[in-house]
């Protein structure tokens, strides 16, 4: 059986572009005990990909010449493992390609009576946990509270500003076009939404934020962490947890300057979603209920067919995503 | 009775220099209901007065023309607050002149059973309870840390190191001389001191600090905390305190980019010792005890006369001092 793959051709510079990857067609393999086969039905495209193919993020790096790494979701074809079925839809950690084998031990099952299998990818999967664990362990929001979240439809931010909707905060997002303000005040139900690219961001932030920042939760760093810095509230939490403004580059572009942290006795942490594992069970009970009763909004961002993935995720590293970043298969 | 201050006489433009100040003699007043006219003992110089030269302090601006604020330790001469009778040692925010008028509501009566009276200005005043409830607050040290302080012979600095030490921590400054290393090792019981005018000091922080920082007790920013934060350990604290290498200068330099902290999952806070009022009787009665029992060693460096009182200042800021700058009267 073929199993059409996509692997890293040339370690991108700069903003990736389809021609660092590279289309090949193999066969599929067989499991051997423990193992099994999958057939992709998701792969999930994300911003630390980038990190990975420049080597520099802290789970490893993607030579040129290997598969793309990613989180999928997949179903069970042929298992050699006693806990898997065929059938069975499984979470785990593999790659742009058809049909992997899949590790039964590094496999989670899917349980679809949470939500679409493919939120297993999004709202439900590691970037829900993020903005879950991120926002109520670091974040601390509290009634009253002003929560400022930076990628605001993206997959972590509009769930850190909904959960934070849902506490009792006022939340303001911020996003990179009229369509994502539009979907973050309407549909996910933000207080306000500031389109930096057309906006006066700091003059924004006065005006959506009066008494100031209570909680940060920033997705990308760079001019708008500077921002968001000077104009916390006093006792401000901020949460570290994407740079998406210095992805697509290798330098290290310095950030704000101590003063800032130390005028609002603010507490700053960053955030790393590996560390928060414990948190899954009271994570997947709170969002699918919040599913459930149609109080938490998501958006998805699918392209079809495993060759249009590298043009998938040079959009997504482009700012260009409406939503969660993924492949259907 | 001749009453002599010193007045600012122009804002400082980088280093201060003595001739931005100017000595004054005026006449003592007389206290009305509620105050006290006081002879002064001890005037605190300190780095925030520099941010107040500067008018971006948070504690407000000292404006050319008038007086030079500062903490003091001072004598009753004539009360007429009811709490406070003649002969009485007051701490209070007064300035730099030889006989103050004080407000008692103000003042804090100093007991001189707690240790030497200059000390209610270092390590059992202001320095003393910032380097207190930074490092046991927010530092949060346990035993086997390994803790670094930056001044780490002034008079913050210097008791974080030794607070942490008293909490079984590993201890490694760093200060601007071999002077302040060999005290801080030999007298105050670190375990390692740098110098961070003649060592290279990422080479230095790596032999000192094999597994990493677990606290850092920051009281300058600059170099040394980006130094700092790329050898954090995992779940590290950082306390920033102190901007001593920016105080001199107008402009805001940029900090250390946040993937540092991300990397780290590392918790930074601001802190500011108004903050900590609440924790000042834990803190007298833990540090009066440790000076009482000779577990905390500390250095005051004093000029005497109220004429010595800018070039004393200039020479605080210009890291001369070595241990608590003070004035005698």
């Amino acid at each position: 059986m073929d199993n059409r793959q996509i692997v890293l051709k040339t370690r991108s510079q700069g903003v990736p572009s389809p021609t660092d990857f590279e289309l090949i067609t193999g066969e599929a393999g067989r499991p051997v005990e423990g193992k099994m086969l999958c057939k992709t039905l998701y792969i999930s495209l994300d911003p630390y990909l980038r990190g990975k193919i420049s080597g520099r993020h802290l789970s490893g790096a993607i030579q040129p010449g290997e598969l793309m790494l990613s989180e999928t979701v997949s179903q069970v074809i042929e298992s050699q493992h006693p806990d898997f079925s065929e059938g069975d839809i499984v979470a785990a950690f593999t790659g742009w390609e058809e049909y992997p084998i899949v590790d039964g031990a590094l496999a989670r099952k899917v349980d679809p009576s949470l939500g679409p299998v493919s939120t297993t990818l999004g709202i439900l999967g590691m970037p829900g946990l993020t903005a879950y664990a991120g926002l109520m362990r670091l974040g601390e929001p509290k009634a009253g509270d002003t929560v400022l979240v930076s990628a605001a439809t993206g997959p972590v931010g509009s769930m850190v500003g909904q959960i934070a909707r849902l506490q009792g905060c006022r939340v303001v997002g911020v996003a990179g076009s009229e369509v994502k303000c539009t979907w973050a005040v309407e549909q996910a139900g933000f207080d306000a939404c500031i389109n930096y690219k057309t906006q006066d961001v700091r003059e924004a932030l006065k005006q959506a934020c009066p008494d100031g920042i209570d909680v940060y939760f920033d997705n990308v760093g760079g001019d708008l962490l500077q921002a968001a810095m000077e104009q916390l509230a006093i006792g401000a939490r901020v949460v570290l947890c994407g740079l998406m403004a210095q992805y697509n580059s290798d330098d290290m572009p310095p950030g704000p300057n101590p003063a800032w942290t130390i005028k609002a006795r603010a507490t700053v942490r960053g955030m790393v979603v590996y560390d928060h594992e414990d948190a899954r069970g009271e994570f997947e009970k709170a969002v699918s209920g919040w599913i459930r009763d149609g109080q938490i909004q998501y958006l998805e961002d699918s392209a079809d067919g495993i060759e249009n993935a590298p043009e998938h995720f040079c959009r997504l590293m482009r700012g260009e995503n409406v939503g969660k970043a993924m492949v259907a298969l």
